[in-house]
């Protein structure tokens, strides 16, 4: 390519760029693990299940979608395992659907919505909603110099000072990781993030979120306190139910908010 | 769709799956997370690095490809890590290239091939090559009932009895995680998937081509004796150079095995 077509396609996916930013957001995918976190939202925006699914045949993700008010909504769901029935939950399946999802959709704005261990050392209660400010991994230690870096792959999450200002949510540090309960070495690696919430997708998310380049918000409800004295499978299944509506109520301020908005205005 | 399609499009399909079965191996992907490992195998099937990459922009995967005898050769590199400039390890990384793959590439067969940790425990030696009986995480701890199955998603791999007797290569399980190093809660994991080698892809990779139904062979070389006296990511670094060479040479010798077969003589 010569010097000239260089600047020029420079030029021309600079003006993509402004026009993306400046442009009110109109699709928008939100990513959830676990079904039952997923449905109420899927009733609250009157959603259907895509009966011709976007996404290869032998995967068991699942869209739901439909319009509301001037935005395509997509709920990503990642579906139940086809081995073992459950919520395919964790990074693995995360990052897929995520991937898949913008491969297919190509949303303005992707939500991660869910569930979360909070940390009361870092003022968390049960029931409370955060919007993540910065994302990492607890659990990808490689002791070689920079290797570590990539493991741990803190990132800020996308900023939305307009968003935090009017829906007052908390905000605190994400950390992600493939388990459910927290190890000695996991906790260790949890307070070098500085995590206030500990989830098993949000980094996942953000990685591919970032290298596609699409803005993406972290809204995470505690369910159970990681630094409390209730064991967390037993805390978190108690609270599932009652915290997920905190969770799709936060969900749709945050979509009442988008709604209209370019993402320079979040 | 009436009953008579029904039938109809179950007979179609399995004839399609027959006919793939019975068909002779086209296109081969073989997954290498890390760029030392790679680039031999790529001198030696004599590919290039594709310039107009199937893979969307902004993600740093590298596919090389090219002919070798009766097959389409593809090795996929996950890449260097945009952020840190290190090659993309890990679980997460190696999910989406399979995926992303197979989506573009629609092969008859993948090989995972890399290097990994020993256990002398069950009789790996350092520059020992393994091919994968069964492959299982280690590090995704979810205690609560079903949930557990899901997060080890113990798989039996992909059978090759003849592969196995012809190239008389090692056989053991292999266990997966996203660290290099093993905490104890590790270990016990590991032991309880009685895994022979260790690595930090192999089961997110069956994961992908068990969901979109890729036979794939994990080929994996020990270079580091986990259970040994030796510091891994000093063991690892001393003997990545020389283990690539008997990785390799194992891989050149599983794709001379494949060529003109169909799978189900594997």
């Amino acid at each position: 390519m010569a010097p000239h077509d260089d600047s020029t396609a420079k030029l021309a996916e600079e003006t993509m760029v402004a026009e993306t930013v400046s442009k009110p957001i109109s699709t928008v995918v939100i990513i959830i693990a676990m079904q039952t976190e997923a449905l109420p939202l899927v009733t609250k925006f009157n959603l259907v299940e895509d009966p011709n699914s976007v996404f290869p045949k032998g995967v068991p993700w699942v869209r739901y979608y439909g319009t509301y008010k001037d935005l395509n909504i997509n709920i990503i769901w990642p579906g139940k395992d086809p081995a073992s029935g459950v919520d395919s939950v964790g990074t693995v399946s995360a990052s897929l659907v995520t991937y898949a999802s913008i491969q297919a959709l190509q949303p303005d704005l992707i939500i991660n919505a869910g569930t979360a261990g909070g940390f009361k050392a870092k003022g968390a209660g049960i029931g409370d909603v955060y919007v993540a400010s910065d994302v990492a991994f607890h659990d990808r230690r490689i002791p070689i110099p920079v290797f570590d870096l990539y493991g741990v792959c803190a990132k800020r999450a996308f900023s939305t000072p307009n968003l935090l200002k009017e829906l007052n949510l908390k905000v605190g540090k994400l950390s992600t990781g493939d388990s459910l309960d927290m190890s000695p070495i996991d906790e260790k690696s949890i307070t070098a993030n500085d995590a206030t919430v500990k989830d098993m997708e949000g980094a996942a998310v953000a990685y591919v979120t970032d290298l596609l380049s699409v803005p993406t918000i972290f809204v995470k409800a505690v369910t159970d306190i990681v630094d409390g004295d209730k064991p967390t499978a037993e805390e978190f299944l108690q609270n599932l139910i009652a915290v997920t509506a905190a969770l799709d109520q936060a969900v749709t301020r945050v979509v009442e908010f988008v709604n209209g908005k370019c993402v320079a205005e979040l």
